[in-house]
């Protein structure tokens, strides 16, 4: 059940990533890629090596248009192994898999581990991006016990939260939660382009925050997205009823049943927020702020952390903010819980100013 | 100019921490709400008295839809103070308040701190809200230069970034930055009402940043929408059609033009997001971004930014990351951009590597 030789093929974020989780766990992940740059420093980040062995699991990591294909041909190439992948749409890639390969398709199972990070490639790579998220696993008809066995105890070996379902019931849910949100936020993000500087000065966190993910990229979506159609145009059409009802709305508020509109889509908006369990999404980890005010000024930073790593406190995360002009910054480190309370009495003590 | 003697009329969040900025600069606001419990609630706090006294200024924080009532009330109580408002729309009330009370409205000054927090009532107030937010200034044709002056000059005590511009030109920026993103989360956070538990186990921090505002109170914001319903139909019309663009290209998948619009659409939320000014709210400086890469132990951060202040540079953001047990940490310097080059080159020299 528990697999000790496991190739990753494609080192960027997921896969880097994954390499970075199993070295933490004495594993030494086999890593290939086609780019050399790219195995090249993913070897040089401890996400492992590249080896001559037979593996019992093979982990693709390469694009969702190219994981049918790269699966395909790593069920020939080792004949032994059971072979997964990451991308974030299942359904589509199973039957590839399965017309393009039946008699060796009971040995792909796939999955999707539910972690990703803004940044890409292997410099993006984290040991801790699968932390108490979950990773789905997507059986078929073919699929053997034993095999989901062997995810379930590598997803819970690297702190995920091993979910079971169908390809269908997976591909329904992230069209739901993911991707119905990423062209939801793309759409709100394009109407910034006709916006002057003054007024997107008065931007705020709201608008942050909803916009987010409108960064993505859109090559790496349009993959995603075009093997997900069928789960997302339903979704997509029920929003634009939504808006379009909102927009009538608008069109003639002395009615009542105007406010009455808007009123609700609002109150099935908290309903809808409200049924969106726990809310550690990111943080991985649960760190204590210590959060410290310093002077605006060269130096002073510097300062406050040299007497942190004096004391022997190692920060999990730091941020600064001030705005130019203003006297004073303010520090937020996060560390681990059992050494904050020590951490903020060494600053009271020495004088430093908590907030 | 500066006004010591202001009376804040609705304790409520923004009335009540308006009340605690002032008493950090050591002025007694003279407060004033209908409910006895919340005024009771706010002195308690420490954000002012209920005092006897003339006002030279009086900031009404009551909600939108009365707002325009109480402006008329205090400019007839106190007819030598000026009065403004905290509400997040100006035309309408700006409007109301010279139908209702002509020959004061001189006297009337709008203003918007752009500042909120998801709690509410005194209760959620803060001093510190204001702090590098744009307080919006909106002068109408009967405003007198030291009416702006006095409430810049205020904006400024508290630590915001007045911003002056009309208020049609607020409105049509609240429009954009806040109403429409608000509308939009709203409806995305009210496709989940359908999702299963199971589908809803799969959120992540995209779905939660994206519907994030959809918690907030409807009746609240049915103020606000239909206040400013001019501002946002057209907006709210142009995003239903892009949305129609996009759900016509899912229809057909198979035609590269349909790809093309998916594409064209995510790349101009690319260029949306880029568009906002900033991480932090009011932030009106172009900052340049130097990563350099250190050892994962305490004090490595601290030798990095002793070498960054011994070179004179001030860092005005900074953010670390890493995760445990990683080998490598991540730092990311935001500096000016007349000092990035510098900061660069002087890390490189000596021997800091940069990413």
């Amino acid at each position: 059940m528990s697999v000790t030789s496991i190739k990753v093929v494609g080192v960027g974020l997921i896969g880097t990533s994954l390499g970075l989780a199993l070295a933490r766990k004495d594993i030494v992940a086999n890593l290939s890629d086609k780019s050399k740059v790219n195995l090249d420093l993913a070897i040089t980040y401890g996400a492992g090596k590249n080896l001559d062995e037979e593996p019992e699991l093979v982990v693709v990591c390469v694009p969702p248009t190219y994981t049918a294909q790269v699966v395909i041909e790593q069920l020939n190439q080792h004949p032994n192994a059971l072979v997964t992948d990451v991308a974030s749409v299942k359904s589509n890639i199973l039957a590839q898999v399965i017309a393009g390969s039946p008699e060796q398709a009971a040995r792909y199972l796939g999955s999707h581990p539910m972690a990703g990070r803004e940044a890409s490639g292997p410099i993006g790579a984290r040991a801790d991006i699968f932390f108490a998220r979950p990773w789905v696993i997507t059986p078929h008809d073919g699929t053997a016990q034993k095999h989901i066995d062997t995810l379930r105890h590598l997803a819970m070996q690297l702190d995920a939260l091993p979910v079971v379902m169908s390809p269908v019931e997976h591909d329904q849910a992230v069209a739901l939660v993911s991707h119905l949100p990423q062209l939801v936020s793309s759409a709100l993000a394009a109407r910034l382009v006709d916006g002057s500087k003054e007024m997107l000065n008065l931007s705020g966190q709201g608008l942050r925050d909803t916009t987010r993910i409108a960064a993505s990229d859109p090559q790496m979506w349009l993959q995603i997205l075009s093997q997900n159609d069928q789960k997302i145009k339903p979704l997509l059409s029920s929003l634009i009823e939504d808006l379009k009802q909102l927009e009538a709305s608008f069109e003639n508020l002395a009615d009542q049943d105007s406010l009455a509109v808007i009123q609700d889509l609002m109150a099935r908006g908290n309903s809808g927020v409200e049924s969106i369990p726990g809310k550690h999404g990111g943080k991985y980890f649960e760190y204590e702020v210590v959060t410290a005010l310093i002077d605006d000024s060269p130096g002073a930073l510097a300062s406050l952390l040299v007497f942190v790593g004096e004391i022997g406190v190692n920060l999990e995360d730091i941020s600064l903010e001030h705005s130019p002009g203003a006297p004073i910054g303010i520090v937020e480190m996060q560390v681990l819980p059992e050494v904050a309370t020590k951490l903020a009495e060494a600053l009271t003590e020495n004088g430093w100013r908590l907030a």
